[in-house]
């Protein structure tokens, strides 16, 4: 039996579900590309399939999240932290307080817990990753104001 | 910082570590196929790259795993649960007391914590699966006896 909290229901809510599309890059990926997301905490056109919701047995949540070119998260933290499995293209990964970085294909980025930080697409490639959060009985990400294009446009470190 | 706690050290060995090979197999894959396994808790040939060790911090692991056809690892059970995301090919699924199901390029399988199962490829095609270690601080995966013939033989129901 799976049961569901609230930051489940939570998370699925603040990614904006509607119905599922299909294109070509779906038959080519393992996992769907999923629903373009129409809330606030991201900039740009996102997708994302949730593969696993958050429940009391397994204690993660998994999504597969595709960035167009220019697309990012906001700034956000995550109470019980995330890894990030790069699968496609190229992005920008920050933490508060340091540089840019880049998530490139088969990165494996683990993202601490309360770090704020934010992640996304490069200017001109799209990134997917996987979204594996951890930790969820400790709470749903928290979100926080926009990335500004002087800090997207800051030419990432490494 | 990161812990390793023993069960991760335990989780290392227990996949037999050797030097790091590369094959065509690796160019294609987002990530790497790792080391062949050489420990007495899988039959046939099986690869296994650790992504993520076990810590105290994210409380899961992650590994990727190729069974050849005709493949598989013993019956065993997680303390934690696992949950397995299938990314290539095609392959077998058996918790106790149910019928084989087969396990295909897309398919997330959550394996129950302490329900005795196993897993591996169709003996004519192998699979690729990423596989997430659920709550480590549980208890690594307990390992039981091997899958006979006549179990493995056993035609899928669906």
């Amino acid at each position: 039996m799976k049961v569901l909290p609230l930051l489940s229901i939570t998370l699925l809510l603040s990614i904006g579900c509607s119905k599922n599309m299909s294109n070509k890059m779906e038959q080519a990926s393992t996992f769907p590309k999923g629903e373009k997301v129409t809330n606030l905490n991201f900039i740009g056109t996102v997708y994302v399939h949730m593969i696993a919701t958050s429940d009391t047995i397994y204690n993660i949540n998994m999504g597969n999240v595709t960035f167009e070119p220019g697309a990012r998260t906001n700034w956000h933290y995550h109470p019980g932290g995330q890894i990030l499995m790069i699968t496609e293209g190229t992005g920008y990964y920050q933490e508060k307080g340091s540089p840019i970085r880049w998530m490139r294909k088969g990165d494996v980025i683990k993202c601490p817990h309360n770090v704020e930080h934010w992640h996304g697409a490069s200017p001109k490639t799209g990134v997917t990753h996987l979204a594996i959060g951890t930790n969820t009985n400790l709470g749903a990400a928290v979100w926080l104001r926009p990335v500004t294009n002087e800090e997207y446009n800051t030419p990432p470190e490494k």
